[in-house]
């Protein structure tokens, strides 16, 4: 099967302020005021937190599809924890992003657990974000 | 210094669109029509790479001022290659994600190579978001 390639551009509007712009769509992303922003989008680690959501139910609903659970929505609630430190240059040991990070999800239909437990470990195991965020990928970052 | 929280909640409209909320804002994550979905909105990989983006500027910003380099702004292109057959189910030893994700970075400033070389590395390692991409992250999906 051949690859699929996806990108984005982007551009700063301020020193927190991003404005992406993906196929026909636009994204704003922004920091909170008490991150020292204008607070005009949900901030780079809630977009990180967003992408794992949406990835998660387009997995969530293919593999109870193919396991025949009729599936008729989820819910999910994300939350990730960090140290600022490392990001805003103080000495730490500490890493830079995310120490890790919690889903849960809350599926609307009537397997029993065993059913869900063998469908959550495919989706999990099958989800482009959770498997990037999960595992290490390379980041190559060049000066254009 | 202490750790910050940041959450999401999401909800799937259908099999391919999520409606995520985060403080004030409302995020739509779909699959263009190429991939089963209603293309309501940027796919979830999409999102990744805008978070990376978002976060990059950011800390291109926080070092630029530290390093008092006078950076009027940056512009981004970010791109990612991913082979679908592990989240369609196929049989495969590739991974489910991104497989690599390249970044080029256009600062509009007057620095010399060098200095910018230092400003990206910094960058690059101080950034959560790359350091989550880049770096194991441990994610923890659980039944709600």
């Amino acid at each position: 099967m051949s690859t699929l390639t996806f990108g984005v551009q982007a551009q700063s509007v301020n020193p927190t302020q991003t404005q992406v712009k993906v196929r026909g769509f636009q994204m704003t992303v922004d920091e909170p005021a008490d991150l020292g922003g204008t607070d005009v989008g949900a901030n780079p680690v809630e977009y990180l937190l967003a992408s794992l959501s949406g990835c998660l139910n387009v997995v969530a609903h293919l593999v109870a599809k193919e396991m025949n659970i009729a599936l008729r929505g989820i819910a999910l609630d994300l939350e990730g924890e960090l140290d600022p430190a490392k990001f805003m240059g103080k000495p730490t040991s500490g890493r830079a992003g995310f120490i890790s990070v919690k889903v849960t999800i809350h599926p609307d239909c009537d397997a029993d657990q065993a059913t869900l437990q063998n469908w959550l470990q495919a989706v999990e195991s099958r989800c482009p974000v959770s498997d990037n965020i999960g595992n290490a990928t390379p980041v190559h970052i060049a000066l254009g």
